[in-house]
């Protein structure tokens, strides 16, 4: 008898993915150099070649069951030294292996992580803004995703509507800096603010509310500024990353949790993520993809080149009217649409062969998200299309 | 607030894994050569050397989007047409791409097949001897794991026992031919009585009870013979395979599920298992693993290594007067122990270094499992130690 929940979800129509569909309908017509698709979070840039030459060096030099065997079920010690080492010196924590956890990418990590400090029933906050995956994360565990309205004033946190979401149900809170969508790196002031109010609620009801902090973007900051790690805000953060964004491996699925081990139960979370995986089918990612990670950890792609996108980007978009938070990171920009139903505002722009998405599925309605991981040649000829959208359909 | 659920699994030690341990303090003692680990069923052969040379020259000669980017949510094309193609070629259904959904192995196939035909709290069964993972796969999508008592003559399925399991709530079926722990290959004669009783119930009951067949061992057979293929038996069958086995790739964790192109439901399901993903942090095989898989779709590695272990162990358990099944495939020999406490047994066998496990955690006390994908040598060694243990203790 076939599942109903799952069968229901296919009759749901991702906006994002029909954006996408139509984009690539209209790149058959037009040739898809001229459709200006600003949908799709997809890492632009190519992989760091050091982590090809890993991968092949360790194909030529490692004996096969070293290389294809299984991986310890709690990760190949390799990478999960790498990442410890990596984390201690760059954020001063005193990471060892055994606070890591190998993950396919931040989805997996945030799974395991909602598992491990949570039970089926409990209550998990997420501040608007947010990733739309958050939600079948979230209830795919079981758990209740709580929405704290949007700070669409500079899109930190909106601390007087947190506090009124909090609950004893509430045992974790899950936060995205820097931010998808907003592009908006939280601030040292956010994280002591917000770590103030999690020890004090936390002591008032007896328990430890966890922060999950997913981090994919993290490396890709701007200014040469670098983003503030949660986990040294509050001791109860499980970090969770992806290899995804700065070294452009979407597809081969590496990321991984980070338990704080200010947390006495630091080891302990690590050692229920092998279990947490035996009932969800989750397993260590690939194993040549784990060391090939390990052997570059500290390595990025060249990611500048979001950072020049996004400085043409937001100085069009002022030059034309937009309210718009500068992004501090991340390859997205979400400026408040130029009408109050951004869903109809962005079809419009469909007819300059623009492709927005809308923001109500992020929580934020009225406003739209571009992601500029793109050409920059692209992203040039775009700005014409950009400014044809906004006079003709809005001056 | 830490899941106490999961905490708790920590505490129940795993047989083999502490078996397992002492094998290795054993080996540091007196020489891993030395010890005679039957423990884990961890393949021993290389991977086939064409898997290792597609993975460089998809390195050399692909971009790096098209090598490294998302997969589409519902895997690889090239790898669902490849592993369509060849079921299609061997087994003679008329599977499609939109049949087969990659998965992080045979494990996260069995998750999501699992998760696609039930319920929480519906009924799966499974019959003993079985792969003791079956218990946290089974009972982490949140179902009850019943179990039919095994046919030790043959250890094919006890029908009798098997039917006054059935009823309404049963709403999958899970086996595993080759069989881990048994050795086992499934008759044509049991799959079509396993196929009769389902397609009575099936009408008694008013919905199809959904056959989830594990797979791994598919490739390794016996005396030149084909496993007959469960899914050309019964229309309502999920076959799940892992190319752990057949490609020595244990660590790269690559498998699939394929829903039989029979069922009018079978497109839907897979559909539905990208929907699942979404909730288990899941995510579809490494992009660069699913690609090297789809060019080596048909190969295996030498696999005959694992048929002149099993003859002879096999030759050796027989004058020893053991009551053991010849098995058909896989890695592993299943006899029956010399006295009533298989544990006890197993015990006894460590003073001659032999690393034996007791089968109470397959579902069938009094006998014990043999590992043999070891180095052939090494086989030979352990008669020696296999005779002595036997005639010094039970003679």
């Amino acid at each position: 008898m076939i599942n109903e929940t799952y069968k229901d979800m296919l009759s749901k129509k991702s906006v994002i993915r029909e954006l996408s569909e139509f984009a690539t309908k209209r790149g058959e017509e037009i040739g898809y150099d001229n459709v200006f698709d600003y949908s799709l979070g997809n890492p632009s840039v190519p992989a760091a070649k050091e982590f090809n030459e890993a991968m092949k060096e360790l194909i030529d030099s490692k004996s096969s069951m070293a290389l294809h065997g299984y991986s310890p079920s709690l990760g190949n010690p390799e990478f999960k030294k790498a990442v410890a080492d990596s984390l201690k010196r760059r954020f001063g924590l005193d990471y060892k292996p055994t606070h890591i956890f190998p993950t396919s990418g931040a989805a997996g990590a945030i799974a395991h992580a909602l598992r491990a400090v949570t039970k089926p029933g409990d209550e998990v906050i997420v501040f608007a803004p947010f990733f739309p995956e958050y939600n079948p994360y979230i209830t795919g565990a079981g758990l209740k995703m709580t929405v704290v309205e949007p700070d669409t004033k500079a899109f930190q946190i909106n601390f007087d509507k947190f506090v009124r979401k909090l609950s004893s149900n509430v045992k974790a809170v899950l936060i995205n800096t820097p931010s998808n969508p907003s592009g908006v790196v939280y601030s040292e002031e956010t994280l002591k603010e917000l770590s103030k109010i999690l020890k004090e609620k936390s002591k008032e009801y007896g328990f430890n509310i966890y922060l999950i902090s997913d981090e994919p973007y993290r490396e890709i900051v701007f200014d040469g500024k670098v983003c503030p790690y949660p986990s040294k805000y509050y001791d109860y953060t499980l970090s969770c990353y992806s290899f995804s964004k700065s070294l452009s491996l979407p597809g081969e699925r590496i990321g991984y949790v980070a338990a704080n081990p200010a947390d006495p139960d630091s080891e302990t979370i690590i050692n229920m993520c092998g279990q947490i995986s035996r009932g969800t089918g989750h397993n260590c990612p690939a194993s040549i993809i784990q060391q090939a990670c390990a052997k570059v950890i500290d390595l990025t792609s060249d990611l500048s080149v979001y950072e020049t996108n996004m400085n043409l980007l937001y100085d069009e978009l002022v030059s034309l009217g937009f309210e718009v938070v500068r992004p501090g990171g991340t390859f997205y920009i979400f400026p408040k649409a130029l009408e109050e139903d951004s869903v109809s505002f962005c079809k419009k722009a469909l007819k300059y062969d623009l492709i927005l998405v809308p923001a109500d599925s992020f929580g934020c309605p009225g406003y739209f998200r571009m992601a500029y991981c793109i050409d920059t040649e692209k992203v040039k000829r775009s700005l014409k299309a950009l400014r044809e959208f906004v006079n003709k359909e809005y001056k």
